[in-house]
């Protein structure tokens, strides 16, 4: 049986004349380890819920991604952050929005899923549930990067966002990158799993929730037809329900995983300037890795013996 | 062209044995003078975006139903508030969770959707966006009612919650109500529209969100297809993303309205014990009550002559 594990860590316009060589190797090292750890469990039996989460907390970890640490800062100067996980096994979900100073935000989903008898919890309620979980807590301090701060002081005085980790608003008309990152997988029993993790939109404001977090839209997974976990503009993503589209385009329309990923992003989306991109397995161990802007940084390894670490767009997959 | 409205006020063990003859007269005139003022806007041409916002707003406005002044109490004795709006012509949406003090989150929920450049906010941040906003809000009193607080009362020091607007915990078990409300419509010109409100569960905490506010999953329109609004536990409601699989199944497997809706609510969602209901209306104004509980709020009304208040499952649909 094919087992395979995909990774995101956003999506938009990433150039590679505005990277780096330094820069570059370090994102691609952070992709590296996240889906190293993440196949090492898949390897070893281990469920594609484990492989999704550990190559997440890496993810979040890291601070070069907008999860977790390497969150982007709201308008109050705080990191309010997003997350959701979903079991393909059992259609079991959890899901969190807008939680401070949990070090894992992914973690939390999985401990909503699992504890909390609901799906979704928020804003300081979930902060509540995280600590009566005992989940590891980090002070401001952890999620301060001057490479964040930084790009919201540029804008922290205006009604502008930045949907992404790079650019402030300025040139955000032309050069956009969507923080967000993500695990699909596919276990040797045929189980898939999806998780999603975010830091939002510098300088947002009004507890703004995006696709991550959403059930069916940023994150879903279902052994029948698939697992999906995306990184794009989150409102578009929204209004076209995109994870469970491409599921249903599946299962409806006996679409493969890749034919259905490609009808979503690169004709629906594009429809309604849905600009980002999407991850996913299918029960079989394919895995597909579609956007429709300049570069997703995404990796995916499968026991076939395919193995894949990318950025720009030009590069294989 | 066919023109049709259909609302809820929400779904569960509703059964004639519990209701006083008085109690059930309140009821069906509650129905009945949101269905008619909504049906008066279709009648006269106007948009079923309007025609939804108008029943839905005297639904919120009637104490009877779990919605705007009637919602019930939080753990923490708030009224936290959930409401999503979608126009089936544009996929525009606007959604909001967990607000406080907002007389029509319904309203809110527009707003959103035109002047907030997002589909989701959240919260306090929600609350900061309906004061620019200038909606009208309501000091806690307004949201005061000795019924809702009778139920709060007997389970607030308990981790109990009640799924409804009647029973507590005790015997939710066996006799659950969900208070949702909501709205469909397809107007003159074949446009469809679907809103969705709830004041959530008495007694929840940790800022859980239900389907409700979640595009897809509790509130979806589109003109291709249908309007969707639920009523039911939102947790196995989320889970199988209810609103567009109705949508998905009429586009991806030419189903008609009512298969598709019979299809989730009879089937899938009985699957995953997920209890409740759905109203639609697809864009030639064909219009399906579908619940698989003993009782649904509702009333609907065509340019066909139909028309139809009803809460039992023995009434006509």
């Amino acid at each position: 049986m094919r087992y395979s594990l995909a990774i995101h860590g956003g999506a938009g316009t990433i150039l590679k004349n505005d990277m780096t060589p330094e820069v570059e190797t370090l994102y691609r090292k952070g992709l590296q380890q996240a889906l190293a750890a993440g196949y090492k469990i898949l390897e070893n039996g281990g469920s594609a819920m484990e492989a999704v989460k550990t190559a997440t907390v890496l993810l979040e970890d890291d601070p070069l991604f907008n999860a977790g640490r390497g969150s982007v800062f709201t308008k109050e100067g705080t990191h309010e952050m997003d997350a959701a996980i979903m079991d393909g096994r059992t259609l079991e979900a959890g899901a969190v929005a807008g939680v401070r100073n949990v070090r894992n935000p992914i973690l939390l989903s999985e401990q909503i899923m699992l504890h909390s008898g609901h799906v979704f919890l928020s804003g300081q309620g979930a902060n509540e549930f995280a600590i009566n979980q005992k989940l590891k807590l980090e002070p401001d301090e952890y999620f301060y990067t001057d490479f964040r701060h930084d790009q919201w002081k540029e804008i922290r005085d205006t009604d502008l966002y930045a949907l992404d980790h790079n650019s402030p608003m300025a040139d955000a008309s032309n050069e956009k990158k969507f923080g967000t990152v993500g695990a699909v997988a596919c276990d040797q029993h045929g189980n898939v799993a999806a998780a999603t993790s975010t830091g939002g939109m510098t300088n947002k404001q009004f507890g703004r929730i995006g696709d991550s977090p959403l059930i069916g839209i940023g994150t879903y997974a279902n052994n029948n037809t698939c697992a999906i976990s995306c990184t794009g503009h989150g409102e578009p993503f929204i209004r076209a329900v995109v994870a469970y589209d491409v599921s249903c385009l599946m299962e409806y329309k006996h679409m493969s995983l890749q034919q259905a990923c490609e009808e979503v992003v690169l004709k629906k989306l594009i429809k309604i300037n849905g600009e980002g991109g999407l991850i996913g397995v299918d029960a079989k161990g394919n895995v597909s890795l579609v956007f429709n802007c300049e570069g997703m940084y995404r990796g995916a390894k499968s026991s076939d013996g395919t193995e894949l670490i990318a950025i720009y767009k030009d590069e294989l997959k």
